[in-house]
């Protein structure tokens, strides 16, 4: 892979665009030197910020669009009048092959509509979903769906495993990942029927991945499997909730060292430490929702992220690059089993 | 109510029965010294216990059964076969008016299914829920359904929202608690079809609750609202993602006060102020799920919790009766609107 990556940008996209997006695009050199932009929007605004980045000047190629999709645009409403827009002309790329990936910090129904559109989904795959890495007990693990599909049936969840075990692969660098199906019991007859089917088709034999069974809400940080498979209303409720209860937890840690002056001194004394584990749940770290199971490589930064976050999320994009994930899928896709015929009795 | 409160125990559910039960009713007596205790289970196991506990002994009266539910028994064959058992004993007491409220920290399907044909659901709810207290950035707040059912239809949705909010206001003393839909967005278009019709019904003029909207999972801890009101497979799964987050926090910041000498001094000087903090989200303080919905008192305690634990399920219990939820529960249904009947065409 002596090729240089190219990495298409929705510079508009985010709370702060294009600044934002900027930044994190230089401070991503920094890990990835041999990187090449493409940054999608509006000249007037892009040009006076690159003019102070000159690293990032020196490698990037700006495409110039006054259009852009907000916040508020509907994904129907996007997908039929944002041709122009910053969002879609960085997909398009991708799918030109003029890109290896892309990233953006927009609106992410809109994002997902468009990515579904223009890179198509992999043969095999029904409907893509949301991916996100996080940290647990024992290091980090891959959860989706995470909110593009509100309802799934029984094959989208097998497909969701497939896809997660190439990711964990890939990016995570496990040989033989562990899959878990979420559910509100590990014993075999609870949750809903789908869970069930989708259960017995991931351990019959000749299944595609390594399955570990189902796993309850508090196994997700406890890192029990590699890979989380749930619906994208559950997976998305539970990302969320981890981040509030991370906040919550920030917060009284923050007001326990505010309670009195010996408390103060030991904050001094142990501020290194703290920020080191500060460091390790750094929502910022984790940013950079993949797109699995489309054509091409799409991420989704947080809308609020800092430029820290937005390198993250570019680092994302490289690495599925980089270690090849579309042609690990295909081949694991390859490899899935069809869902078992009813027998004939 | 000069009356005193009499609790009914199952004394042989939980990890560690009957000891935990005793030892935790004999510390709930120091917070409420007017209970008298029913203790159901075996007199072999419980006698000697209650020869080195006086104060339990003393307000308390054993009545003896050779039968009890184990984990393992299926809701089904529990409610066939355990007739005799401990647990159902204590259910039989709330039923006959002999007791105010029952505890139980055994197996919990067993218990609901048990509690349902013993107490019977309140007239205008179709089934009960399970609710629990939780800390938030604002104080405390509620959320159910934690798993009695997995799936919901609106109208559990909104039966749900009546129930939490008469708890709300009895035993968090709230005058207007404030309802929330768990989602995954707050927009209006967001999420199932059922939690759509569900906001609209809460949402009408004569809605029985003061109803915020949608939530989403970070609004849980937010404290965003005094009423989570969700379906019980996402209850279960956001409640227990929770948990398992803050066990990741407590063992992150274990590590880094032990990641240098430094650290392990500012601990040691921070350690009263930590401590405290670590009260505030003790998940003992907040054992004692509520069974709502039944024309009795029913709590569930976790079945690995200690004394100070299952002190505080037994709390709830007291709380719940000597704030006439029922009352309250009743009163509020009486207000229920009806469904809107769909209008002819």
């Amino acid at each position: 892979m002596s090729q240089r990556i190219r990495i298409a940008l929705d510079a508009m996209g985010g709370d702060q665009a294009p600044r934002i997006v900027l930044k994190g695009a230089e401070r991503a050199l920094q890990r990835f030197p041999g990187v090449h932009f493409l940054l999608y929007g509006a000249e007037d605004k892009i040009e006076p910020l690159l003019a102070k980045l000159p690293k990032l000047k020196a490698a990037a190629t700006l495409r110039h669009t006054d259009e852009m999709v907000t916040n508020e645009t509907k994904p129907s409403v996007a997908l039929r009048t944002g041709r122009r827009s910053s969002m879609r002309l960085a997909l398009d790329a991708v799918a030109a092959g003029e890109a290896d990936g892309m990233v953006s910090a927009g609106n992410t129904g809109a994002l997902m509509a468009m990515a579904k559109f223009v890179l198509k989904t992999l043969p095999g795959i029904d409907r893509p979903a949301i991916a996100s890495i996080f940290p647990t007990l024992r290091g980090e693990s891959v959860m989706l769906d995470l909110g593009a599909n509100v309802e799934c049936d029984e094959e989208n969840l097998v497909q969701f495993a497939v896809m997660g075990d190439a990711f964990a692969r890939c990016v995570l660098g496990l040989p033989q990942p562990t899959i878990g199906l979420l559910n509100v019991g590990s014993e075999e007859m609870k949750g809903h029927e789908t869970l069930r089917v989708a259960a017995a088709r991931l351990r019959a034999p000749g299944s595609p991945v390594a399955f570990h069974g189902f796993i309850e809400g508090n196994d997700i940080a406890g890192g029990v499997v590699d890979v989380v498979v749930t619906d994208g209303f559950t997976g998305n409720v539970a990302l969320k909730t981890a981040e509030g209860t991370s906040k919550l937890f920030v917060e009284y840690l923050r007001q326990a060292f505010r309670h009195s002056l010996l408390a103060r001194l030991g904050y001094l004394l142990a501020a290194p430490a703290l920020k080191k584990m500060r460091n390790r749940i750094d929502p910022r770290r984790y940013n950079g929702a993949m797109f699995l199971g489309l054509n091409g490589i799409a991420v989704k930064s947080h809308g609020g992220a800092d430029a820290l976050g937005f390198a993250n999320a570019i680092g994302v994009a490289v690495d599925m690059h980089v270690n090849g994930f579309l042609h690990q899928i295909r081949d694991e896709l390859a490899r899935l089993a069809p869902a078992p015929a009813t027998a004939a009795i």
